[in-house]
């Protein structure tokens, strides 16, 4: 059985968010395709977890067959989220670009979710790469929206994109090798013209087809 | 009178924060040299703003002159980081990279200091750039820490940095010009070896250098 984990990151509630719609469709789309699949909902855009503390960063390096209670409290949540990413295979990231990187409340998951021993570890033998991810295998489907446009690599804004390189940079410590990532994202939601509009169909006839392709490969794999 | 605004991000405390400690470096060099320029203190790594919220975001776009007082309270701490960003020359800025990126309390204050009238202007007459800052003239230095190394342009990690494009992006919005901005950062910190010891080491000269060059072109303007 295949196991989505269907993040959100936007401040907006669905009707305003092109980013929720997104993930509306794509999501729709694949469980129309595979019923089956088991569904983790995190919606970290309207339930932001805080951002880490000295108290969390010990607690998270002090091991855990010595952790006190409050460690173990100051790092549950950081645990849950940990354990959605491992639970998943395919994990659909709302993720709308704010200043040009990601909302803080979707860098707070992040930060939430690098765990030393659970999402990665760290040896110094290894030399000058001392840090391997822990988990593999899985897929990434990141559903952006942009307010201006030229984001994508050779774009006339390629340079102020600081979204696609951060997730990027983290996605390794999910599970997810590089070309196991899929961004589709909405452009123009400032000019609201017709460039924009034919954005938001794009997206989600692009979101949709690599929906029903992701659950057909699936479905092709338990045949 | 020279203004600074130092800006701390880091979730640890000033005897494990290597960018508290830098930040302070850069402070006292500068004072040294000018020992009445204003200083405005802001914490964002003890005090984090929250995450912005759709509540935030419709009380942002609706006009001054129309906000009801539940949307003036929402603004509150927004206007207030933004009066300290105007009212500032030069933005000291400890910035650890966490997790190849900001720490999320620093993302929301950059999501708190986006302002439209205030830090930036939005006017599609101006064609497919409508965004332009309203403040400028400003210097940014910025004091960072990371736990591996070579994430300078060219270096071995430069494609993993989604911290310095980040600032880069949106400094244009607190008035800074791209050649307005001073990087300074420790690397090697997981390594704790002697490249670490050096780099620390490098990292605060520099910062001290830097302090008392941009302190003493403001005694030479004033003289």
């Amino acid at each position: 059985m295949t196991t989505l984990l269907h993040i959100d990151s936007s401040a907006q509630l669905e009707e305003r968010s092109l980013t929720r719609q997104l993930t509306k469709t794509f999501m729709d789309a694949y469980l129309g395709t595979h019923a089956s699949a088991r569904v983790i909902r995190r919606d970290v855009g309207q339930t932001p977890p805080p951002a880490i503390t000295s108290d969390f960063i010990h607690a998270a390096f002090t091991p855990a067959d010595q952790r006190e209670n409050w460690m173990r409290e100051r790092l549950a949540l950081s645990d849950e989220l940990v354990d959605e990413v491992v639970a998943s295979d395919i994990i659909v990231l709302g993720a709308p670009m704010y200043n040009y990187g990601m909302p803080a409340a979707l860098k707070a998951w992040v930060d939430h979710v690098a765990r030393i021993g659970r999402t990665f570890s760290f040896d110094l033998s290894r030399g000058d790469f001392p840090i391997e991810p822990v988990l593999s295998g899985k897929t990434l489907v990141v559903l952006s929206a942009r307010g201006e446009f030229g984001f994508a690599p050779g774009g006339i804004r390629a340079h102020l994109n600081a979204l696609d390189p951060a997730i990027g940079a983290c996605a390794h410590y999910w599970g997810v090798a590089q070309e196991a990532i899929h961004t589709i994202a909405i452009e123009y939601q400032e000019f609201k013209d017709d460039r924009h509009r034919r954005s938001i169909d794009d997206a989600h006839q692009n979101a949709r087809a690599l929906a029903m392709k992701l659950a057909a490969n699936v479905a092709a794999v338990a045949a």
